[in-house]
């Protein structure tokens, strides 16, 4: 993703909707797209397993979208023109989700996007950690870290 | 799930099918279940991401699905009625899956099998690591490992 990043909540649902088959299938919608937070919910019933609660991959899936978001949307906010790719992640279950559930990425801290920009500096490439909670019925459900890696296009 | 694990390829599919939302959306397929491995397989098309490459998140639910399968397996085998969740993960990801891809998930070695049985006899709950690999066009795509919980039904 480019500069071509939408800035607000109804385009980035616009564009997971047209360019990201499972965000379709999994009914994701987008609360939140502003520099400091992205959140992404999703409806309990098509993300539902055999207990009749959110299926772990789902929780990985809006989790990894919205981290993913919040660094494509730092790069399109400094102009960059850059890659934005999942490298590794971490979850822990913590609770089931027993109705529909949000995830909730916070922005990276200010020493973190410094390193970012010197690393995308000097060599075109970095990387990033964002922490991801997801939640379900005012609890959480889920804490995911995904490491992103940041390729500029150029 | 329970003792009605379905111990083949088959009934392992339409018991996803069935119960699992995202197994039927993202069109997940029951390649091999047997005790030694489950093969969760999916298409590239229903999976595709703003890349033309596989979402993240599908890659990180077929993995999830064939660990829990794995486990479940182990526990329908040694006739315990007992729940299987996935309590921790973590994934590297390791080259774009181009097409379809696969998960491959092996029966935790011999001394897990020993220490998880300690473990449920002791106190009706344990845990086991399992490790998945998913593959694309013949190249790990990405690695995986499920740390997942047991807890007998009684």
């Amino acid at each position: 993703m480019s500069n071509a990043y939408p800035l607000d909540p109804a385009g980035l649902q616009a564009y997971l909707l047209e360019q990201i088959g499972p965000a379709r299938s999994l009914q994701l919608a987008v609360e939140a797209d502003d520099p400091e937070t992205v959140v992404i919910a999703a409806p309990l019933e098509p993300n539902r397993n055999d207990k009749g609660t959110a299926f772990a991959g789902s929780l990985l899936s809006v989790a990894a979208l919205a981290g993913w978001a919040v660094v494509a949307r730092w790069c399109a906010a400094e102009s960059l023109e850059a890659e934005v790719v999942l490298r590794s992640s971490s979850a822990r279950f913590l609770a089931p989700a027993r109705s529909g559930f949000r995830a909730v990425a916070h922005r990276a801290d200010l020493s973190q996007c410094e390193n970012l920009s010197r690393m995308l500096a000097r060599s075109g490439r970095g990387r990033v950690e964002i922490p991801v909670e997801v939640s379900s019925d005012a609890a959480t459900v889920m804490s995911f870290l995904g490491v992103y890696a940041v390729l500029l296009q150029r």
